[in-house]
């Protein structure tokens, strides 16, 4: 821990959030729920100003961000109706049962209570759906916990201002104070991560900021979880047979997943493995022109990019099959069309280390690989983990080669499609939004669907309690109408006596 | 990461281990359920060598070695029937909606897979349910993860025969090569656990040694999860009423939950807070005095309890209510009665560095509360995480003093008790053995039910997938019966366009 003294202003933060967390954790979840929705109401009431501010800060577009924030507003009513449900709370309930395998066995009930105040870290990329009031500020209120929201950088007004609106929707809903608040300053990030009161942190950006703030969160006196989300190459295997069913379908929404909001998406398509001879160029090349330019999302996103197209552009055996562009105005600001490049797949293991890496913009490559090549066999080689893997394959193919790649890409990554690109995430009880190392920090978990909110709740059991001592959910009277999943005595094994 | 060079020996398990995960993950969870069955019948069958050696290696009973052989073998039985139900693969299942109001939703399904090897370190105080085929074995096992156990060095006979009956078990039910495998030696565990291989660590033992190896965990180039339990001082909390209503009772079991197992057990209840003036002393010195010596596992958990408890006797304010005493051997092995000793609540505070401290053996103190000191304020001043805190009150008392303890005391426990004593973990679906540090490096696991599979799993999704390449539990047809949790299309809201 560094001897760092805080600001009085983080001081009083930290301190807020603190006294917030047990009567937070304590607010019937059907009110938490309303508040949520309140949230949501007020963003959307909110629309067209917070869209003018995020274009002017981000340079997406308009259409983009309204959807984003539709997005943001849909997720909030999501994680609403999934605590009004209850279900996240995951009751179990042993009954006591005297004649238990290992003697009497008590009664039992555990359900999953929220950490404490969190810290989430908001990313550049998604200024309303992983920002203020994104996933993360959502699934934590959901679950419970207050949220101190590290602002990102590069939008900073659009920040404050959806902060002051969410702070303002989730008071009138009757929340209590502290429960939502803003630090800025990477200083001031770290420093809150720090602090004992934390009892957990979020991120969405690159590897090394979240590799350098899960070291912190792990080397603490008290070591905190921390759900990173870091980079990702999506990798799309496509079989012969789905290009002779379908090769322009295949083009076209290649060139879209890859230029839509200029490949700033943690799930773009980054290689995309071809048999050789496809023959997609000139398909890709006339998609990819057609694309208009658009500004990249601030001036170092810029230049990091234009950096990483030079070097990949520039390794060995790499053939550009739609060159595109990055071109910086007078502020530095970049504006690019897609870049996408071809390399046979011995080129891209031979220049692995600088072709095979995340380029954070629209640049793609195609890995052209041999006939009776064993992709599943290939993947373990090239690698690392991943959020998605998808596969393009033509109706009824299914052989043992297929089945033995899509077998392989479940271990490197937390999502595979089946035809789609993984761009456009949805919201919704089975998605995973995750992979191992280096998608995430910590694979068990997801930042997107609902199941993001156990990333902020741990187990509690009660044994033997009174019912008058119970929480409502454990109650045999249930008056929050939750899911229960009830052991009657007799119905498995156990053990109760001496040990323990 | 260090330059070790592994041993020849080393290098073989890992690698052994590795070949074996994925044909481990793809058994049919029956035939997995199965082989757990194996290996509890097996362990029964060996039962009378086994506790023989048991006992002349660890200085425990009779009695409790084959109690905890059986609690050992029923608790592979729960194991093997949570892998045979298939709840534990958390199945979710989203159908395709064209309708969804972000757009068309694709067909998303999500289950647990398993996480691929794990090492697990096996405690000393439970040489068969935490030790060789204990929880973190089983867990792993029926999660479909191939295990690589690190011996306990207090018990290498008992683990060499136990183990060698594990792996003949597996095998014998059809189980992959490489599946069960043990490592001796403390550079050969961190070794093994900073291997690239290895997916996943669990650990049973010291603050000191879990803080080594969970920061081990977290600084590989790969992280991986680490789940420690590490100490706990297990508070209890005796009213005046509940005095009034069973004085002799608390004091019986009390005496018995200190010295079962010569004290060495996590869950131990170390400090008993009572009202001043409680009058217990007699009743505990005679209930300790009749308590027959017990031998401690080894002699350096022999040296640690007699400093341990000769600084607690020493501290100021602190007087012995039963002394009882701690000899060496001719051997260096400690023979012990238990020591009860009791303390006012100023004192305690004054002397916390002295006599706050876990003490692993059969030492507990009372601390002595004046009246109308208020309980739950004076919690977060004194104690961190703890595994368990018991609550003894009267019959229907209810007040919202007691109520407040109550809700403060589950931000400080796993299971909180009311009345009975916390020794004694029931192996049941709602068990939580766990809480925050340094209870455990992870509080959102549990290493005692069938909640603990949950350690060795992480969520993939599947979208769009056609049923042919769909694993058994997502399909349609469900062949394994598996529950299913389904979202039909039209029933919540979603997102599907053009954002990721």
């Amino acid at each position: 821990m560094q001897e760092t003294q805080m600001t009085p202003e983080l001081e009083t933060i930290a301190a807020n959030a603190a006294a917030a967390a047990r009567p937070f954790a304590d607010t019937n979840p059907r009110d938490r729920a309303k508040a949520l929705v309140a949230v949501a109401d007020a963003l959307e009431a909110n629309a067209d100003s917070l869209v003018e501010v995020g274009m002017a800060e981000t340079g997406l577009a308009e259409a983009r961000l309204r959807g984003e924030l539709r997005r943001t507003a849909v997720q909030l009513r999501m994680f609403a109706e999934a605590v009004a449900d209850g279900a996240y709370l995951d009751v179990r309930i042993d009954q006591a049962d005297p004649a238990f395998a290992l003697g009497p066995r008590p009664d039992v009930r555990r359900y999953l209570v929220p950490l404490g105040p969190v810290v989430n870290f908001a990313a550049s990329n998604f200024p309303f759906a992983f920002s203020v009031a994104g996933g993360d500020t959502a699934s934590a209120l959901a679950a419970g916990c207050p949220v101190i929201l590290k602002g990102h950088p590069g939008h900073p007004e659009l920040t404050e201002r959806t902060a002051a609106i969410v702070a303002e929707a989730l008071a009138a809903a009757g929340m209590p104070d502290g429960v939502f608040q803003v630090v800025t300053g990477q200083q001031e990030g770290v420093e809150i991560l720090e602090d004992p009161r934390v009892k957990a942190g979020a991120f969405t950006g690159s590897i090394p900021a979240g590799q350098f703030l899960a070291g912190i969160a792990a080397a603490r006196p008290v070591p905190i979880p921390f759900f990173g989300e870091l980079g990702s190459l999506n990798p799309v295997f496509v079989t012969q047979a789905a290009l002779d069913e379908r090769a322009d379908e295949i083009v076209a929404g290649f060139v879209t997943s890859v230029s839509g909001s200029a490949g700033q998406l943690c799930t773009k398509p980054g290689f995309v493995f071809v048999p050789a001879g496809h023959g997609l160029e000139q398909g890709i090349a006339d998609a990819a022109a057609s694309v208009a330019p658009h500004r990249l999302l601030n001036p170092r996103i810029a230049a990091g990019y234009a950096e990483r197209r030079e070097a990949v552009l520039a390794a060995p055996g790499v053939r550009a099959v739609a060159e595109g562009r990055v071109e910086l105005d007078g502020s530095g600001q970049g504006w690019v069309t897609p870049t996408i490049v071809a390399v046979s797949l011995d080129d891209l293991a031979a220049g692995r280390d600088e072709i095979l890496e995340e380029s954070f913009g629209p640049l793609s490559v195609l890995v052209e690989v041999a006939p009776g090549t064993d992709l599943a066999a290939l993947v373990p080689t090239l690698l690392d983990g991943n959020l998605t893997a998808t596969v393009h394959a033509a109706a009824g193919e299914d052989a043992a080669e297929l089945q033995a790649l899509v077998r392989v890409l479940t271990e490197h990554a937390g999502r595979v499609l089946f035809g789609g690109w993984p761009t456009g995430v949805a919201v919704t009880p089975a998605m995973q939004h995750g992979g191992p190392w280096p998608a995430t920090t910590n694979d068990s978990s997801t930042s997107v669907g609902t199941a993001a909110i156990t990333r902020f709740l741990r187990p509690v059991a009660y044994q033997g309690a009174p019912e008058s001592l119970l929480p409502e959910p454990l109650q045999t009277a249930n008056p929050w109408g939750v899911p229960q999943t009830i052991a009657a005595a007799g119905e498995s094994t156990g053990w109760g006596d001496d040990l323990g």
